[in-house]
């Protein structure tokens, strides 16, 4: 069966800046849906900020193992109510792909628990993301680097938990480093940030950032594992009587 | 140049229950502090839930090197306001300590990104917390393990982060294990979760329970480093130029 | 294309302990094997200490994705120059399953630079491993807990570098824990060990034994990334000329 | 009291290359240990590849904390019964801080478990070393980043264990990035790597260099706790009577 992924588009750049939705005709959310669904084992849908419940209703959730997070301009337009509803999910096993701008998504600020704030400019810098973690499943296929010839640059200090297993390292022309590929649990979810993806750039037709996606969502689907269980419980081993 | 501690206390059990105040005549946050001050490198102070502002003043967060935190009956009573002004101070570098119940505190849950529930239960449970990290500074001056006669028993699944270092795993009587002294870094702050200390046993009349207090506080207390810098920045490096 | 997962057994107490011998007819790693070949997304197969190259031919080595290994008695009399061909072969992807005893293997110990030494006990204690990262893929299919109702102690302190996925804690009855399901990855393979496997108790006739370990090979198994490339390199960006 | 750090100099390239005589007249390791010595904490001393048993006799080990390590040339001439008499050291709290070239020393290997291979360059290439954990002992008193006009390179993949915490991560003029600073614990013993150091050049006269590597050596001296305990042991609790 599939992996059903969600693609989130904030979809306000697309709407407004002509070279994002001439980049972009389907959408940024649509061209990254287009990617997953190349990959057999995915099933990719869309929804995007302006949906009711910015697509994220209870039903649609039930149907997503991993949602795709992409949104800049319009963070604080997402309800907090979606937020938890999301949260909630993301720990019940529902994986999370955090794309670019995304580090600053009411959702992965509620993850992460830090202000997940950084350096950035635009213009003019290569990126060059070196794999450091050869042998995790989300680098399958990959070279030692994926170079892309422009990248908006984000810079460290990147005010996020150290990563669980840390993926990448991004190096930029303007004398920077960012840790661009970070994995981590919540619950019994898994969460995997990936820093490229400007919206005036074409970085989502790039093959091996198609790669890494479809790699992540096979990595952070769902398992099937016990409910986590809480609150009061009777012991397991004869306890002493008390006195 | 000693570590300024400010131990936070809900005081509200110690208010109704005889039991709780008889064990802490002072208050659990009186008690914890007296245990702080017998180290000569360690000033500790407390401050109260009923206090202005909870007592978490801009002032006193001005001298507070390491927070430490008990609560249990009242985490909703505390302010959003003051847990973000809180969060800001550990990501800017104060040291928190969470103990037992604080383990559901809006602080540790914002700081954790999880709920950070667990099992519990009350009654007839012996403790035993085995050091897992020898080499941490927080074991200094310990043995293999602390043994606690009672306590509250807190079991897995704790839903949590997994810890940056572990450092004390606990066997519990009825069959459980925990995850009990947990280390975390967010921002240039130092987080320690500590299990015990349920409000109506003399856990913190323990000389060992005293001793990971204080080395907590020493090993959470801020580092003189570098403001994070965030934001747009310039190059370091030339970039070509653009065409 | 299934998992070929090749099962190491020392096959010593098998020749000498009648009660072993009868527990698992086939060998402890025939009965492994065994296991793993009712999981049709695995075939495996065996070699013991007594085959020519303990059975670690390189031809052997090339058809096998996932190593695991059991030992106990005779550590010593496996060859350094074979350790030294399977701990290359690791760092090359290969997965490696580290079963009880293996601890001291001198593979695991070349691998994780530290004794691996441990505290044991025979007889008597029931053992509970706790699941303590629930989303792990390790962990599919199962509940909260296993439940051991005799297995050999193993206590903390276990001599390890601290696993970088912790997903189960023993409990035991005499009042110790264990970190018993521990994940790393050295080089482009990944290693996981797993605690129980007394020879003298029924264990890997277990069920949930049999899902971890079947799960564990499906973990373990390769990942086709770029082989790490080492050494003297040219620049990917001009240097400035040299004065 | 202050702690003892031993300064252990291959001393080959001093004897040999004119340029390394002339930036180091007291030798690599002279020069460190007077960095060192600077501060007042701490009391440094030398010993070199030349002296009987390298220096390291069990006298001096009993008298050493940190053991600060520069090696490149002379790697194989350390006899593995010195290896292993300070692999013990550290796995009992000797703290270790890896220089430079040391990455191929028998005891980093030895202790990581993988091998220690890197991509290298010499000549042109500026290294700016980010910090990446701006709360770490480590980074007290260094701004955002260590600039160094001209280093060696050195380039991913580094093959070692993930760091427990990576403090730095660096940027080289020729495209390529590296993990610079990497902390570990084994056993009670703590372990930094710091990349810098070549030996023609002038990188251990910057006081930025010599403030992280005093305060590696703080963050590396041993915690006194309780020795670890192995082997076959009584049970704490008690167990059931056995048919």
């Amino acid at each position: 069966m599939p992996i059903r992924a969600t693609v989130w588009g904030e979809n306000v750049h697309e709407q407004k800046n002509k070279a994002v939705a001439e980049n972009y005709p389907k959408g940024m959310h649509g061209q990254i849906a287009t990617l997953l669904n190349e990959d057999p084992n995915i099933k990719a849908t869309t929804v995007t900020l302006q949906d009711a419940e910015h697509g994220m209703t209870e039903a649609k959730l039930d149907e997503t193992d991993v949602l795709v997070w992409w949104g800049h301009r319009a963070h604080e337009r997402v309800a907090d109510e979606i937020v938890n509803r999301v949260h909630e999910r993301v720990l019940n096993g529902m994986g999370l792909i955090v794309l670019h701008s995304g580090h600053f998504s009411k959702i992965f600020k509620k993850l992460m628990g830090t202000t997940c704030n950084l350096k950035w400019r635009e213009g003019g810098d290569k990126e060059r993301l070196w794999v450091v973690a050869p042998g995790h499943p989300i680098v399958e296929g990959l070279g030692e680097y994926i170079e892309l010839p422009e990248e908006e640059m984000y810079g460290e200090h990147f005010d996020i938990p150290a990563p669980e297993t840390l993926v990448f390292v991004s190096w930029f022309t303007g004398g920077e480093v960012f840790r661009s590929g970070c994995c981590y649990s919540r619950g019994q979810g898994k969460i995997f940030y990936f820093r490229p993806g400007h919206e005036t750039l074409p970085t989502y037709h790039n093959s091996e950032v198609q790669r890494v996606i479809a790699n992540a969502a096979r990595w952070a689907a769902p398992v099937a594992s016990a409910t986590r269980i809480f609150g009061n419980r009777q012991p397991l081993e004869p306890l002493p009587a008390r006195g």
